[in-house]
């Protein structure tokens, strides 16, 4: 296959990541799941949005690509709840490097290379643009499940420690919303969507 | 209001677009029909996956940009099919700048001022970055029909001519692209997918 015929190719498979469903509920439109293509939107757009409360420089044309890229791997691995035990985590990890290698393994090389290495910097999470974008990953549920009285929080018995612990990425990238999302989290367990423990 | 309790509730709006359908079906999840927020997603990865091809320079990171905000509008205008008459998009036209002036003006003013006018260069399709820009728009929905047994045209009896002046910026914007859609819309007609005038 030529470049363009294997580009082709991948581009037609990322329509599957439209039927990878979170546990998220998108109350725009009846509470339905959402999904991890929207998601990925959803994220890409809040890191521009927030950018300027980034505490470290950040090019965030690489940070939107770490997150159209980022989810990607669940067409293959399905997606887990962040909440999951953490065995079950554990073995997500080694299902999406098989699927990373398979999925941008679709493309040139060249461009394979590019996508894996942006989406390993994502998941290690240390660099100043993939712990941004981490954060904004972690942030955009928590602001959702806020605006929908709990959501995926409050039907599955989540504890304040977990979701404190998830947007710790915030506290270095972003400290000024780090202290917003301190005040939402205590208002969320007074209102009794968080097990306060 | 402060520049973050702005930024929150553009992002929280932002959601609405997960509620906008257009004609474009899945075929990944049951042939449900494809929402503009999981569209935006898609077309912005696919920008960076064509990038090559782009004839002129372009700056692949503004071209993402565009396309993450390109149909925010939808949200309070509706998405239109692209083959309707012209009377009809050219009232969705005015009802899509009174949608950017509201939704983008949830933002701060630089950041709203920014957006918009990426907006408007997005719809003026003229700059080097807005011409790709639209092209990618435009050539996924056409990918997606062919993987789909004519898919969207199929279903709305669309002509061969109209889909060939819709893709007309990639005539422009990357001819090694365009040669390729002219072939498989060649194809497309032959089995009777489009009506052959």
């Amino acid at each position: 296959m030529n470049d363009l015929s294997q580009q082709l190719q991948f581009i037609n498979e990322m329509d599957k990541l439209k039927a990878v469903y979170r546990r998220a509920l998108i109350k725009a439109d009846n509470n339905r799941r959402e999904n991890s293509a929207e998601h990925s939107w959803h994220i890409a757009l809040t890191a521009h949005v927030l950018a300027p409360y980034a505490e470290e420089p950040i090019d965030v044309g690489r940070v939107t690509l770490m997150l159209l890229l980022h989810d990607i791997v669940e067409i293959d691995a399905g997606d887990t709840f962040a909440f999951d035990d953490s065995a079950i985590l554990a073995e997500q990890s080694d299902k999406e490097i098989a699927a990373a290698k398979r999925l941008f393994g679709l493309l040139p090389p060249s461009q394979a290379e590019r996508f894996i290495s942006l989406w390993m910097e994502f998941e290690e999470a240390e660099t100043p643009d993939a712990s941004f974008a981490k954060a904004m990953d972690r942030v955009l549920p928590l602001m959702q499940n806020i605006q929908n009285n709990g959501g995926s929080w409050a039907a599955n018995t989540v504890k304040k420690s977990q979701v404190i612990n998830r947007n710790r990425h915030l506290e270095r990238s972003a400290p000024k919303l780090w202290g917003f999302v301190l005040e939402e989290i205590e208002k969320a367990t007074e209102k009794g969507w968080l097990q306060d423990t």
